[in-house]
Parts: C-alpha cells; sequence; structure tokens
C-alpha cells in the first residue's frame, strides 16, 4: 500500500508540504500503516530556487504529469488563482483524483462547481489549509460539530491585517506607519489591497459559512470593509470604552430562519473577550454551536510549515478514504498499534521557575539566612517582595521568584529553609514561562 | 441505511444525546445521508426522572439488550466508573460493535487492554466528549495536526477548579469559600476531591499525552498536585508579578527524545496568555506543533448539551466508518448535497451599536444638533465624549457610543450630520457586544 501525491504548484506552501512528506516520513507511515511518496511537482520554471529541494525527477513544468496521471492518487493544488487552477482540479476529479487545496479565492467564487463536480465523481476535495492555516477549523465545522445547529461565526481571518492592527493599538502608529513595517517584516505584500481592503478574510468567511449553515455567500452581496481608514485616536477611544479593535468576519443565523447575516469590516469588541487577545499574524475564529456553546481556535493564520501542515494533514484523511474504498475499516490514525505503557521523567528533573512564599519572622537576618539555602541548592533569585505583616502572628510574607532551577534542588532548599526557626508557613507554586 | 445506537447509561449526557438525536434528526440524515436512530438505553432504575424522555419501550436494565444486540452498531458507554463499564466495552467490541466513550478514567486506567481490543475486533473506539466536554481537541491531535511532531501540551482541563481559581482570582475569595459557591451553583460535586485534588484532569491528561505522543503515561508516576492550598495572597502576588494561577496540565518532549515531562499543579503563567484569559467552567488546551505552531482551543468543558455535542460527533463520525465498511466513499459530512448560492441579509438591516467619531467645530449648540440628528433617526446614544482639539484645525473630536440601531437609520443620520457646516471628518467603527 502507498499514497502517490502530485503537487500543483511548489512555492513556499508545496516546498514545506514537501518537507514534511519527507522528514516526517516515519512519523506519517506510523500514523497511517503505509507510507506517502511525492512523485511529481507542477512548476512554471523548472531553474527557481525552492525552500525545500525536491527530490530527482519529481519537477515538472508539464500540469498532466499530475492531473489524470494514474499513479497519482492525490493532487495538491498549492498554484492559488482562479485559472488554470479550476480546470485542473475540475479535471483531476474527472480522471478519479481526490484533490486538496489551499485555494480560498478559488473555492468561494467557484466553490459549488467544483464540490458539484466531487460529488459526482465521488472524490473528496479537502481545504483545511484554505482558512486559518494550521488552525482546523475547517475539520472542527464538519466534523467535531456536526452535531449542532450553528449559530454564529467570529473570526479574525488575516493576520497580515491583525498584524498592523496590533501595532497601531499598542504604539499607537498610524496605518500607514504600520503598513510600512509590515511590508519591511514581509508579512504584508508590496501590493497590500487584498488583504487590507478584506478580499483574503472575505474569501475564507465565505468558506466557513457554507460549513457552517449549509448555504454559499456571494461574495458580492457581503458587506465587505478593510482597515485603512483606522486612526491611532480610534484606538485610544475604544481602549477608553474597553474595547479593542479588530478586522472581524462575522456570519449568524436569526433564530435558524430568514437570510444569512454575512459582513466583515473593523470592529470593537470587549478587551477581555478572547479574541480580543489574538495579536500579531495570529488568526482566531469563534464558533457558536446550539449544543456546544462558544468553541475558540487561534493559531498561526498562515506561514510556510504551518499551513503545510493542515495539508498533509488533509492529504493523510483523504489516504484513509482512498483506503475505505478498499473495503477495510479506516487506519486509526493514533499510531497505537503498539501502544504501551510508558514512564515519565520523574518530576525531580523538572526544570521551572519558582513562586516561594515564607511566613517569616520580620527580624534582622532571616532574608539573609534564606537566600544563603538557596545559594548553596544553585538556586537563584529573580525577584524578592517582603510585605503584609499578619497582625495575629507578626510574621511577614517573603516572596521570591526563582529563575529556572531543578525542582530537586529547589525541595531540597525549601525542605532546609522550613526547618529554620525563623520560618513559618511556606507556599510553592511553579511558574510556567516557556508558555 | 440506518445506523442504530444503544446507550449504556442515561443521566445527563445520555438525556442530552437522545435529545440531539431525536431533535435534530433532519440536521444529521442532511450531514450523513440516512438516518440515526436511539433504539435502547440501559438504565439501573426504570422510574428514575429523565432530563430528556424517551420513546416508548427504549429503556431497559439489561445492559445485554445493548451489548451484543446484532440490531446496534454504536454503542454508547456514558455509565462511567471502571466496573462494569469495562466489561461492557470489552464485550461490545468482541461483538463487532463500534464504542463511544465520555469515559476518562477508564481510557486513562484501562486504555491499552481497551484499544487492543478494538484493533483486534477492527472497530472504532472513540472518546472526543472524555476530554474538555464540546472541545474538538481529541479529533485535533489526531486528525488536523496528524503530520505533526507535538512538542508540548498546557491545559485547563476540569472546569469546576477553574470555576474556583476564577473566583479567588476575581474577588479575593477563600479557597473554602470559592469551594462552597461552586458547590451551591451545582459545579463542584457534594464530594469535590476527584476534581480539586486534580485526578479528573490527571486522567484528561493521560489520553491528551497519549494521542500526541503515542505513549500512555502512567497515572501513578504523575506529579498532580490539587488547589486546596492556594490563598488569596498568592493571587494577589501573582498579579503583582504580572501572572495569574491555574491548574495546568502539562506534557512535553524534550527534544523529541528522553522522557516524556508529565505534570499536574497550580503554575502561575504570564497575564497576558491567552491561556490566563479562561475563566469560569471554560476550558482550553494550547498544543505545540512542530509545523503547525501554537494552536490553541477553547469552549465549555463539561454540561450536558456541550458533551452531547462530543459524543454525537463521534456516533456520526463511526456510522460514516462503519459505512466505508461497505465498499463506498464515506459521506461528505457537508450537507452540500444540492449547494446553491444563496442571497445574505442585505447589510442595511443589521441592528449594531455603533462608534462613532466626528471632527467638530468646538462651538456652543453643536452637540445638540448632531444628537439631534440621531434622535430624530431612532437612534438612542450611550456615551457621549467630547475632547482632544486639533491645533491646527481647531476642530474637536465628538465621540458618540450607540446602542443597538438599524444600520439603514445610523447610515441615515451619519449622512445628515455629514451635511452640517460644523461637522468635518467622520468615522464609524461597530461594536461586536453580542460577541
Amino acid at each position: 500500500m502507498l499514497t502517490k501525491i502530485g503537487l500543483l504548484g511548489y512555492g513556499n506552501v508545496g516546498a514545506g508540504v514537501a518537507r514534511l512528506v519527507k522528514t516526517e516520513a516515519q512519523l506519517l507511515d506510523d500514523k497511517l500503516g503505509w507510507p506517502l511518496s511525492l512523485v511529481k511537482a507542477v512548476v512554471r520554471n523548472l531553474s527557481a530556487n525552492r525552500g525545500f529541494a525536491s527530490d530527482p525527477g519529481v519537477l515538472t513544468t508539464d500540469p498532466h504529469e499530475v492531473v489524470g496521471n494514474p499513479e497519482i492518487q492525490v493532487v495538491c493544488e498549492l498554484m492559488g488563482g482562479i485559472e488554470p487552477a479550476r480546470t485542473l482540479i475540475l479535471e483531476a476529479l474527472s480522471a478519479g483524483q481526490h484533490v486538496v487545496t489551499a485555494n480560498k479565492a478559488l473555492l468561494a467564487t467557484h466553490g459549488i462547481e467544483i464540490f458539484k463536480k466531487a460529488a459526482e465523481a465521488n472524490r473528496d476535495v479537502m481545504f483545511e489549509a484554505a482558512v486559518a492555516g494550521a488552525i482546523p477549523v475547517i475539520r472542527t465545522l464538519k466534523e467535531g460539530l456536526t452535531a449542532n445547529r450553528i449559530q454564529s461565526l467570529y473570526g479574525i481571518l488575516n493576520g497580515t491585517t491583525n498584524h498592523i492592527i496590533s501595532r497601531m493599538s499598542k504604539d499607537a502608529l498610524t496605518f500607514q506607519e504600520a503598513l510600512a513595517e509590515s511590508q519591511a517584516a514581509g508579512y504584508a505584500e508590496a501590493d497590500p489591497s487584498s488583504d487590507i481592503d478584506g478580499l483574503d478574510a472575505a474569501h475564507k468567511l465565505v468558506l466557513l459559512s457554507a460549513l457552517a449553515y449549509g448555504v454559499l455567500p456571494r461574495l458580492e452581496d457581503i458587506h465587505v470593509e478593510g482597515i485603512s481608514l483606522l486612526e491611532p485616536v480610534d484606538f485610544a477611544f475604544a481602549s477608553e470604552f474597553g474595547y479593542v479593535i479588530k478586522l472581524l468576519a462575522i456570519s449568524c443565523l436569526h433564530d435558524g430562519h430568514g437570510p444569512l447575516e454575512v459582513r466583515l469590516h473593523p470592529a470593537m469588541i470587549p478587551s477581555g473577550h478572547l479574541l480580543a487577545g489574538v495579536n500579531g499574524v495570529m488568526n482566531a475564529i469563534m464558533i457558536r454551536g446550539h449544543a456546544s456553546g462558544d468553541i475558540f481556535l487561534s493559531g498561526p493564520g498562515a506561514g510556510m510549515m504551518p499551513t503545510a501542515s493542515s495539508v498533509v494533514g488533509d492529504i493523510i484523511e483523504v489516504a484513509r478514504s482512498h483506503l475505505s474504498m478498499a473495503s477495510t475499516l479506516r487506519p486509526p490514525l493514533l499510531g497505537w498499534r503498539n501502544l504501551k505503557a510508558e514512564a515519565v521523567m520523574p518530576m525531580s528533573e523538572a526544570l521551572l521557575g519558582y513562586y516561594l512564599r515564607f511566613a517569616v519572622l520580620d527580624k534582622p537576618g532571616v532574608l539573609s539566612a534564606i537566600s544563603g539555602v538557596f545559594g548553596r541548592h544553585n538556586i537563584s533569585l529573580a525577584q524578592v517582595i517582603q510585605k503584609g505583616q499578619d497582625p495575629r502572628t507578626g510574621l511577614v510574607n517573603l516572596v521570591m521568584l526563582t529563575h529556572r532551577a531543578l525542582e530537586r534542588d529547589l525541595q531540597a532548599a525549601v525542605a532546609e529553609a522550613r526547618k529554620m526557626e525563623t520560618v513559618g508557613d511556606t507556599r510553592l507554586i511553579r511558574v510556567e514561562e516557556s508558555l
């Protein structure tokens, strides 16, 4: 058993897919039960520089070495744009190939034609990578929340605009300053209009709405408003009102009937909301299901490897389906063929920061004695605060934050400090800096 | 084609599953392509009061009307506990039935035996509902992030303790006060030890670690520490350091080798982190994949309908697999058999709050004239701020927040205000209060 893949397009994401399939071959084989093989990748120019070198003989300029090639079961369309992507996908489906694509513009404008063809051909069209990069939002809407009537979707679906907005919000930059910075950092393109005018996010909103409500909104019906009119003063006022500003993609159903409300525009949202904490190039989606309640997803919305992560996830899923046509149960995907119990690292070897609180007698020499104990155990202190005398006991809180230390050393030091006559009640809470 | 389901246990979650299968029958049929039918539900006491009335003849006290019943393809185990759940699940798998379960304690302690039996029997054991309620974290680890080497997991996996901690943090309650409040609200049980000592979250951490790393940690090896020693003063100090305290479930792999680090204890985390914003009974998980980057998921971690949402999602998935054994492509789950383009609600009918900023001449009567315009268009103002004179133009910012109003009325009022001689530059940003 072997699943053979062909790529249409070998740019950033294509090279990421090639890298994952090659460097994680063992991992993927373990999970699926058989290997994946990238056999052909279609490029416009054989000599261009790639992000990941392909095996000899893989690159070709002829798309029909992939599309319609009976050796290849899965066609990954990563070239973008409407044509020739549309025609090639339709041809691949007609030829009995499954399709994985990251092409949101194509699906948002020609989705009906493509999904109809897929249904006729009894083949899959998978597109997790088309919306929100590595975030598994397509899978969540299709599978995890299948049993729900979806009531609303709120999304931050474009990383470039969210980066610009985050910079305007944090450092009071003007739109032009933040855009220039974002271009210099490689997030915004030289012609940034598809991002900043909201079109890219609107394509994604159309796809999410179709998955959520089973209705494909027409792009031209949607109110789409970009971010170029935002000014620093608006961010300042938003903050006074307890809001932050985000470019928000919104769709909702009113009481389950009437037309769908779909719109995309800058919006003020309460600063305590999870969506308000999504900054920089991150994407996020909040989905309200009638049974599930509010499900919030966030993560990298773009980039070579995050997008490739979703493309390869889809390839694996298609590979399972394609086996299922051979009348066997799909592989379990758990890599648990030989699951066995294993010991974990002893807690004593954990390397962590610590918050320590000692109730101590408020007298000279106590701090020096305790910090001496920690020094002898190779624990270095980041901060020390002493305050808050308890009127009943006369004890004060001596609070210390440590740099990273071995749990074993820390416990030894705490045990030693606890034995001191000047030290009473003690508390230890670990600090997770590496989150 | 019909998929028949049997329930073991008809408590809160069981009744939620029965309700979803019955009230959303059309939705589920549309997605799957054929109906689900709940044919039997095993209860201990036929006359006990249920959250959702079953059809006549469905309730039974004999588990073998479900387990081993050749009519029933999918057995949902929702009784909890180790026995008889373990024996019944093993029997169901041996009899060729698929299993959906929410039983984290059973899988964390007897998972190897159960998954081995499932592999032998070529049947599925699905358990999305066993971890983090409606959040599709099992599916995300199994499928969405399949192509990743998982580097770390950080989770808030117990809603009761997170509710207690949130109350202690927000209102400086003691642990005992917050626990009592949580019990009165129905979140914490009369005997809350499994939650507050961390055992419930540890079971979930074992399952997530197994999915992420393909290794089942032994529960007894894991450092598990509950929340009962936390005091208000620690929350106050945490805040001074820029941290919040959470009961955190953690597992990580060091450079892909060496034993797994797995631990569960109260931890301080930076207050700006998304996990820090997860309050009340919510759950959340941050998964770091080598390709995907950090993927963050949050939502309701428990409750009748959120848990039922995950159980029914798994039933649908099993129903698709079980069809796949009949040598046909799995149904696409999109409900897109008749996908067509549809108009969305016109933007003019949106009912929203608005932030409006007018650059106005700083002279008497301007505010009254503008607010008069809004009054005539039935728009009620929630707040008005006037400040920030521009030294070049002499204009001041008049900022207004409206209550919810029709976009059509709002645009008409803004257009009228813009025509006033005293009004210059104008900005409008919508406010999403219903997030």
